[in-house]
Formats: structure tokens, sequence, C-alpha cells
């Protein structure tokens, strides 16, 4: 029974991992982030094909999943940077090993 | 150009990954056939909550993907069997590593 329940967890554990590196954009976002804090308009330049509302969607969902967190200076403009939290410095490992597989066999 | 033309590269391959494992099903379906071949039977006892038409569903597109190979065995009724391909089978790196990140930051 214990056992049953185990595997019901790591199965649903999968299932919620989606919701946060899922998204269209996520992973893109965090691997540009592995390098550091970027300002939006960084992230903008650095993504391709990836558009204003797009970004904007992706790092407030992240934002709320605790993956990065959001830093608002009081220059003129305004400067906004994005860092990753250790949840999100964390998937390095993950996202590193499935780049490796996509180098091999996507494409 | 050629830097920012690898940059580009890297990232498109994480969003055409997400082709392959971004099916709400698939990293589950996947973590179930890492143990061995399955029938549709047990894949579906096996993942909860999914139903028989997503499981259908997201097999064939993993078929497309190169990351199952189904075989149908003349038995009455017919056995039908799942295997991950090599593709699939090299996807346990990554998948273990985003389980363990699950299990520590998910739930």
């Amino acid at each position: 029974m214990d056992k049953k329940n185990n595997k019901n967890e790591s199965r649903c554990a999968l299932q919620e991992i989606l919701d946060v590196i899922g998204g269209k954009w996520s992973m893109s976002i965090i691997y540009a982030l592995f390098t550091g804090k970027k300002r939006f308009s960084e992230l903008e330049r650095l993504i391709p094909n990836i558009n204003t509302r797009m970004l904007v969607k992706e790092l407030k969902n992240m934002e709320a999943n605790g993956i990065v967190t959001r830093q608002v200076f009081a220059t003129v403009p305004p400067t906004v940077e994005y860092t990753l939290t250790t949840k999100g410095e964390k998937l390095q490992p993950s996202i590193n090993e499935l780049h490796k597989w996509g180098l091999e066999f996507v494409g």
C-alpha cells in the first residue's frame, strides 16, 4: 500500500514539474538565466522568436512558481532584473541533461 | 556570428525537446517504461488518472517522435507491447534529475 502510494507520488511529481518547466519558453528563459541575472530587454534579445507579451507571461508564471525573482530599480526609465532562485538554479543538472539529449537526438 | 547561431540553436533545441517530453503524460509514460517493456493495460494501470484515449494519443505521439516502439502479437485478444527506443532510454538521466528536483521542490 505504501509502495503503491510512493509510485503514484513519483508520477504526480513528474506532472507537476511540467507546470514549472513545460511552458513553451520556460526552459529557454531558465537556460539564459544560468549565466546570471538579466534585464527584461536582455532576455528579449537572448531568446529568439519570443515576443514581449509571451515573455511577460512566462516570467510571471515562473515568479509565481518560485523559479525567478523580479527586482525593480527606481531608475528613469525603471530597470527590471530577473534572477533565478535556488529552486530555479537547481534545475541546471536537469536542463543540461535535456540539452545534451536534444543535441544528440533532436533536429 | 557563428557564436550567435550556436546560441540560437541551443535554445531552439530546448523548445523541440518539449515537443517530445512536454505532453502532460509523456514523462510518466517514459518513467514507467524505464523498468522494461509494458503492455497497454499495464501502462494504464501504472499511470494514475490517465484515461484510455489520452494514453493512446500520447503513445502515438511518442511513437511518431521515435521514443517508443509498438509491437503487436497475434494472440487472441491481440497483445500490444511498448518499449523505449535508444532515443527514449537516453532520457533516463534527464528524467531522473527532474524527478530528484521535483521531490525536493514540488508539492
